[in-house]
C-alpha cells in the first residue's frame, strides 16, 4: 500500500498539473482571439475561399503551444504586452502551413478527428492556403522581432525542411542510430519549438545567456514531447490518441523504443527485427511480436527514460533565471514540460 | 516599298535589342554565380537530395529577368554594388517556388523542355524544395532590405497566392471583365516583377518618388509580359514557344483576345462563343472557329495594343529619372520593355 506522503504528493501534482492547464486552455482563447482579428484583417483583402481553407485550417481545437512558448519566454525576459500573442501567431500559421503541406506528402485523411485540408479543399488549395501562411508568417516575425528573429525562424523552417528530406533518403534505412533519430526530431518538432522560444526570448529583450537558455529548453522540450509521441504510436490507447497503434511500425518507421532494441538485442532477436523490418507485410502481421520484443530488452522504459531526462534538463535550462524563482511564467514553462510525460494523446 | 529611313530606324532598333540582350545575357550569368555561391554555401548543411533538387530546379537557362529589375533599380538610384545581386537572387528563388509547386497544381509534365520537378524528383520533393526556397527568399529580401522591402515581397507572395485562389473560384466563369483579367494578371505576373523593381529601389536607397515610378513601371512591365504570353497561346509557333496553341482554350481560360472580342461581339457571335466555352470538348475541336471570331473583331489586334499601350507607360514611369536620361540602367529597363512585345517564345 502506498505511503500517506505519497498519496499526497500524486493530489498535489494532479491539481498543479490541472491548474497549469487551465493557464494553457485561458491562453489559448487569448491566442485564438488575436488570430480571428489578424484573418478579420484579411477579409477585405483576400479572397473568400482562401479564407475558407484558413479558418478551417487554423481553428480545430489545437493546444496553441508555439504561440504560449513565445508569450511565456518573452514575459519571464521582461516584457509583457499584447505584441507578444501578435507575434506568437506566426508559429501558428508556420505550424498550420507545414501541416497543410504535409497532409498531402503523407496523404492523411484527417487531422483532429476532421478530412485534412487537402481531402476538403483540395491539393491545390492546401498548396497554395500553406504558401500563404508561410509568407504570412515571415511577415509577422519580421514586424514584431527583426532581423535577428527572422533569422532563427528562417533556419527553423529550412532545417525542417532539410529534415523531411534527410527522412525521405533514409526512409528504407532500418540501421538508424540514436543520434540520427535525434537529428530527426529536431528537424521534425524541435527547430520550431525551440525557435518559439528563442524569438519570444529575443523579442521580450533577453540578453544571450536568458536567449540560449530558452532555445535550449525548446530543444529538450520538443525532443521530450517527439519521443513520447512516439511512444503513443506503440503503446496509446486509440480510443484517446483517436489513432491506430503500430502505424510507425507499418510504415518501417524507425523510432527510439526500436533502435534502442536493436542495439541491446541478441544477435537471434536483431536478425529477427531486421527480417520482419525488411517487409511490409511481415510489419503489419509481425508487430505484436516486434512489441514483445522491444518489451524484453526494456527499449519502451529505456525510451520514456530519455524523455524524463529531457524533461529534466528543459526545467535545468530555466536556472538561470533564479531571481525569478516562483514568477507565473516559469512555473508553467516547468509544467508544460511535465505535461508532455503524462500526456495520453 | 519602304523607305529608307524606315529601314535605317528598323536596323538600329535590331542593334538596339541585340545590345540590350547581350546586358542581358552577361548579367544572367553573373547572377547564376552568385546563386552559385548561396548554394555552395548551404553544401555543408542541408541534405544532398535537396541541394540535387535545388540545382535541376534552379539552373535551367532561364534569363533572371527579376534578379536583373532588382539590380537595374538598385543602381538607378544611385547604389552599385555586389549584395543588389545576392538581393536579387531572393526574387529567383520565390520564382523557382512558385513554379514547383505551379507544376504540381497543374500536372505539368515538363518545364523548359526538361521533366518538371515534381516529375522528375516527386511531389514530396517538389513541396518542400519549394517551401525551403520559400523560406530561404524571405531571410535574404529581410537580410538586405530590412522590415520595408519584407512588407513589400510578403505582400507579392500573399497577393500571388490570392490570385490563384481567385482563379480557381473564377475557373468555370466565362464572364471575366477586362479588369477581372489585370487583377489575375497582376497574382500572377505584376505582382513579383513590381515588387522586383520596389525592393531594388528600396535597397538603392531611393526617395519616394523614385521607389514609386519603379514599382509603376514594374506593374507596367508585368502587365505587358502577361498580354504577351496569352497572345503567344492563341499565335506564337510552336517550334519556338516549345508548346502547342490553344491551351488556353481547351481549359476555358478566359485571357485578353477572348475576354476584349466577347464584349465587342454580336449577339450571334457572343452566344456561339459562349456555347463552344461551355463545353469542352466543343472548346478543343473548335479552336480554330473561336481564332476566325476573336480575328473578324480585332481582338488579337487590340490585346496587342493594350501590350504596347502598358510598354509606352512602363517607358514613361522611368522620366522621373531625367538626369540619368542616358544611363544603362535606364536604357535597359526601357530595352527590357520593349524586348517583350519582340518576344516569340
Amino acid at each position: 500500500m502506498p505511503k500517506e506522503t505519497e498519496i499526497l504528493e500524486k493530489i498535489q501534482n494532479a491539481v498543479q498539473m490541472e491548474s497549469i492547464l487551465a493557464v494553457v486552455r485561458i491562453e489559448a482563447e487569448k491566442i485564438d482571439s488575436f488570430m480571428r482579428a489578424d484573418l478579420a484583417r484579411l477579409n477585405a483583402v483576400v479572397d473568400g475561399l482562401l479564407l475558407e481553407v484558413l479558418d478551417y485550417g487554423l481553428f480545430n481545437g489545437g493546444k496553441r503551444i508555439r504561440p504560449l512558448l513565445v508569450v511565456l519566454a518573452s514575459r519571464l525576459c521582461g516584457k509583457k504586452d499584447d505584441d507578444a500573442y501578435r507575434l506568437g501567431v506566426a508559429f501558428e500559421y508556420l505550424h498550420a502551413a507545414t501541416l497543410f503541406h504535409d497532409d498531402i506528402i503523407d496523404q492523411s485523411e484527417t487531422r483532429r478527428g476532421k478530412p485534412s485540408v487537402y481531402r476538403k479543399f483540395g491539393t491545390t488549395a492546401a498548396i497554395l492556403a500553406g504558401d500563404f501562411l508561410h509568407a504570412q508568417a515571415m511577415a509577422t516575425v519580421g514586424k514584431f522581432s527583426g532581423q535577428a528573429g527572422l533569422e532563427v525562424f528562417c533556419k527553423a523552417t529550412t532545417g525542417m525542411v532539410d529534415g523531411e528530406f534527410m527522412q525521405l533518403r533514409n526512409a528504407q534505412n532500418h540501421n538508424l542510430s540514436e543520434l540520427d533519430y535525434y537529428d530527426a526530431i529536431m528537424g521534425k518538432t524541435g527547430l520550431l519549438i525551440s525557435a518559439a522560444c528563442e524569438i519570444g526570448a529575443v523579442y521580450g529583450g533577453g540578453d544571450d545567456r536568458s536567449v540560449k537558455a530558452l532555445r535550449d529548453y525548446g530543444v529538450q522540450l520538443g525532443c521530450a514531447y517527439q519521443i513520447i509521441d512516439d511512444l503513443l504510436d506503440y503503446l496509446g490507447d486509440p480510443g484517446k490518441t483517436g489513432k491506430a497503434v503500430g502505424n510507425d511500425i507499418a510504415e518501417g518507421k524507425m523510432t527510439l523504443p526500436l533502435i534502442l532494441t536493436i542495439n541491446m538485442a541478441d544477435h537471434t532477436d536483431r536478425i529477427r527485427l531486421m527480417k520482419i523490418l525488411a517487409d511490409r507485410n511481415e510489419r503489419i502481421l509481425c508487430t505484436d511480436e516486434v512489441c514483445t520484443i522491444i518489451s524484453k530488452y526494456g527499449g519502451f522504459t529505456d525510451a520514456r527514460k530519455r524523455a524524463e531526462h529531457a524533461v529534466k534538463n528543459a526545467s535545468m535550462m530555466l536556472d538561470v533565471f533564479s531571481e525569478k524563482n516562483n514568477s507565473l511564467e516559469r512555473n508553467v514553462l516547468e509544467g508544460l514540460a511535465r505535461y508532455v510525460l503524462s500526456r495520453e494523446k
